[in-house]
């Protein structure tokens, strides 16, 4: 047992904290400053190509790919405490050094079950950063945590794939950059629970997609990352090798690709939080109230202390997380990766409204990044399924032991 | 000891049930729809003026004022009731009932302190819902919570009085239909501590007052409640008959109507918790998950005993509150209405919170109303000063009763 | 609506106050004393006997009891604010005024049920504190708060009844005294499942029954209340004048027995948390620590505040529902009952959790009275049914609305 | 970064299971027993003596002590996971190896600070076990967790020192076989705040020491344990050999003495929680209401998953912890000492609260070790230093990072 990072982790570490000070942190203010000169909403601001030009440079560039053809070949306990700094400045880290979700996981999609013509038209432009993807899963009708009730349907015709059905929550797809849609849907209705799904690539361009509306989050549009497409399909046509795998893998693909997405968001909430930490100790040691500093209330100190305990926690078991899914695998890392997307983001909301509120009302605004990764944090204890249904999933396991 | 609502509260209950069953809920989508047609952001919705019309005919208008002459003459006590009831949608019910923050601490202070001019150029518009007033305390470089670091300052200068500073958090007044500001500021920085303050009326269009730009909540801007503007006052000039009471009279008048305000907006906080309530009930009614309504789920049904345990607790408390300052006046209520801005809020954010999980992603979006309560309610554990503060407060009487 | 005690409350406040201060505090001491020298640990000491005459002498006297022909005629609304009081000292005050369970229940299901024979021999040495009672009803077995689930068998054998089956948590049945235990068993299995159960009178000398041992509860062994007895009865043989009301009434007696005794407690818990919050002042207010009181602590006046505010909403919901239980009945109230037993016992180891910690390690031992009545308010929890059920039960009403 | 036991542990970690599984599971059933059938309160039970012998027999023997020369010489990072293991029935395995408090730190205090003199004769037989010790540090009179608050007093008189002053909650030293305490006191009032202190060794027969009473915990005496007694030391009289380490020392020697003292708490709760969780499993597996297993009801789920969730939190701060202690020493652990102290005990009251709860009326009683467990993890809230001093500690140096 040993908790130190190995000498590559330290070294990229190094690395990429130096690019967050030197670029990241500074164009912060530039991005505010693009959108609200911005005319499309939904569009990348300049910036961002500004930061991937100079992380491309510095080698830090899609450092998410385990696999090293494609990508950086990091293990996932390398690459963990790379994702958490970029979690300190989530609006633009992520996206300058290519390991932006929902891309991430639509790329590892395709270095691991496209085609050789999959990869050369799709994966290629989205390593290289030339255009952007959605996933469209989640769908309004339906509780979409439970697989079996996907009602979109994926039905061969001739040589076409013919899709029927309404997506939600397709992030980035609002982003006119946005080329290709991963869909999932049943092929095979009447087959085994989860034998019945497929995932297919539809081209955005394609006749009968439309993208609908950007669905908000307490208030946020997250335009910038192309928002959360509400996108109907329509008789949508596309040619069978389209299809991603075969016809009912589409929920084992689904599960490959949740496993690193979910450890992915927990890397970079751990960020978050720490980033609300430090700003809510340097607001807490320059604002006075009655006559001292709030850094010298009780209860502040409470917030800080509290915060630090449960910061260093969540971080050990995500990173243990990691580990596990490097050495037995995603299935043998099941229960951690629920695990921390149970608690992972409660952490980050608790430590976001404390920070919140060491900021009075300037916390809640525009004023400090605060509220908004709040809304972020919250929305991932929805997001790839509820708590409550990870909850229970587990909890059945544990109860299996003693039975 | 009587639990019962009296003769004339129950039937403004109904007549104010009847109203919102036939008026008020219907026009919320039709707000939804001339909101996304709007051209200006912070302007009212024509839905609200139909409202109001109706209103005046229903006879529900000026409830909130206890002032017989210019009000409805109700108690706290029967005010509290109606309130509730207008929370529960509380972007259309208070302002049709010309019952919404801040016009009506602004048309107390008023009634209360102003003189006969100043009643008939200013309180006889507001009472009328012709014109809309801000109140313009909140700096956004001290911690207001402590009203002795207010550094706006009030200065005498001949016939005039010259104001200078920067106040923010300053509701409707991003309206351009806000004519009137009521601005709180220092006219003696060196008398006592709770002498220092006075409050004097500006209307929108002296020279000098640029009103800057409209702060978010949590992505919301607020609009067509007039959002919360940064106000800039840069050596504005009014007459001396503006000022509101005396010299040194602005912390008591703020104290005064502060009292009334927070109960308000606990009142309000109770029906938008009821309203959580309901919504989460018919949605775990309806929606399936696993083979069952999420109805049959104990952690919902959980979420949903608890909530009205607290809904139950959280308006005893309120209606306790009122009857105190109906019958040993605001001063005698100090600890209950710090009670209440303590509990409250944080009461109505958990109800919120667990109507949100259930309803899934729709929860945190535009698709339902939760979201936005929620950050209402978020808010109002900074508004009116942080909870931390009122909790110290409160503290510090109950202690001194065993020193 | 009015939140002013009646006149005959206000004077028995007085009287029971003064009771307290003279008699009752001073008699804390004497108690500890008494119980360090007894020699059997779970019989009455003598100073509960004085503290008894002199509330006689006081007329405190049967005060629950709201038969004006047995008892003090008061409504269950005039008699919460004195049952709070005598839970400030709840090992010493409920039984100074014959006011103690489970001898309230007792007499009440005397008097409402009992025949005059029944009476004559029970219910008058009960209402004259001559001798004590039991109440037979939950199964070490069985989860009991499914009624159903009851196994004791209650058989008719020519003139007699037969009872076999095991008790537990017959609380007061280990003191010599106890002389009358009312049992709960099924006398009609096949019935309806609210009509199997009866009760019936079982003398505790009768041949079959055994006291087997006291239950602890957190390292308490109640002694001087009688403690939690596990309770044997094999072959019990009794009259058929025995049964109260008839066969298959046992679930009816139970309910009109179970709604007072509930709201007793929640009155009792009110007045611990208030003990517990005046010692947690007193303590702060004494104790220094890193050079000032701990009073000064920010996180201390937290607790305290906080302690304030749900003290004042739970006790006003408990005197809500005795109210409903005055003007509705226990049946319209159902739902308030509920609700208090779900939230006071919560609010009440809150309070004390942190009177507990203010006060150190002294605070979880014998020198001082926190951890005792922690312990009793944790049981509360699972005592008469654990909360979930309660909360799973109060759930389905309120989704039953909106369906 | 490796989350893997390294394989001494592994090995040490099978020969404890199985000694658990053989010896000690069975025997709490013994303990019980002998506990009922005591004469003496305070004693060790028979049963221990028995495992002990089979414990060296096994080679699990002082496992705890890092000094190869007198213990096992594993690092704290070897010794966590078996120290965990042993906190599953933490009233027999600690005891069973030889590695329980106060014992185990007092002989670290020994083989750190002793003579050649004072570790022959008091260390030897402490780690033979034929003897116990006592820590005598907290005052009543004051608050301890601010180490200049204590009051005892350690004066030179010639050959002499004579101690005076009065101790509690002195672990241990209940037991008759407890034979030496380790007393801090000021020989040094005057000196810089924390070289006041020294600690010094009192045989406990000596003259003018009174082993006064035992302090309760909840209840519970801890009697098997040695209880923790209240300890008056009046010109108590012993040789200046007796002194550990210099005058003024006394501080530095407590640290030394409580990191690893604290982080042994920490490794047992990990245990007591993941017993309970157990515990909680099993019962809910077997325990059915209204109709089905409480194992189905998504409450008792949530419990489950939840407690999984924090228990692998913490245990992998506690081995973080274990290895900072072991790579930077204990002071560069300084953080995450307090860190798992503020964590870990509420973790561990967290779970076993709910384990109670899933127990019903048996979970607060003798029936079921659970409240037992649950007394002594709330009293580690408060044993070495209130969480809040903690807390505030933590924050303190958290905030400095920013300044």
């Amino acid at each position: 047992m040993d908790f130190a990072y190995d000498a590559k982790t330290e070294e990229l570490r190094g690395r990429l904290l130096s690019f967050m000070d030197e670029f990241v942190y500074p164009a912060e203010a530039v991005l505010e400053k693009q959108l609200e000169e911005a005319t499309d909403e939904w569009a990348r601001t300049p910036i961002v190509a500004d930061l991937q030009a100079e992380a491309r440079k510095a080698g830090l560039w899609n450092l998410f790919l385990p696999d090293a053809e494609h990508g950086a070949g990091l293990t996932n306990l390398q690459y963990a405490p790379l994702a958490e700094i970029t979690g300190r400045s989530p609006h633009l880290a992520p996206e300058a050094l290519n390991c932006a979700a929902p891309d991430t996981g639509n790329m590892e999609v395709l270095a691991m079950f496209g085609t050789e013509e999959q990869k050369k038209q799709w994966l290629r432009p989205l390593l290289d950063g030339e255009i952007r993807s959605a996933f469209c899963m989640t769908e309004p009708d339906v509780a979409s945590s439970d697989a079996t009730n996907i009602a979109t349907r994926i039905e061969r015709d001739g040589d076409s794939y013919v899709i029927n059905g309404t997506k939600w929550w397709s992030s980035g797809a609002m982003n006119p950059n946005c080329a290709i849609f991963i869909v999932m849907g049943k092929t095979n209705p009447e087959a085994e629970r989860h034998q019945q799904q497929a995932m297919i690539l539809v081209p955005r361009d394609t006749p009968g997609v439309e993208v609908k509306r950007g669905m908000h989050v307490f208030g946020y549009t997250d335009g910038p990352h192309g928002g959360h497409a509400e996108v109907v399909f329509t008789d949508v046509r596309v040619p069978v090798d389209n299809l991603v795998a075969g016809e009912g893998e589409g929920f084992a693909i689904a599960q490959a690709r949740l496993g690193p997405g979910r450890i992915h968001h927990c890397m970079r909430l751990i960020g978050m939080a720490e980033r609300a930490l430090e700003l809510m100790c340097r607001r807490a040691n320059e604002r006075v109230a009655f006559g001292k500093p709030i850094a010298a209330q009780g209860v502040v100190q409470e917030w800080i202390a509290e915060s630090r305990v449960r910061i260093e926690q969540a971080r050990l078991l995500v990173l243990k997380t990691a580990w596990l899914m490097d050495t037995v695998g995603n299935k043998g890392a099941h229960t951690e990766i629920q695990a921390i997307k149970i608690g992972v983001p409660l952490m980050a909301e608790w430590v976001l409204d404390k920070a919140i509120q060491a900021h009075g009302a300037g916390g809640v605004s525009q004023d400090f990044p605060l509220a908004n990764l709040w809304a972020s944090a919250r929305t991932l204890r929805l997001a790839d399924g509820p708590d409550e249904v990870h909850r229970m999933s587990l909890a059945k396991r544990e109860l299996k032991k003693y039975r």
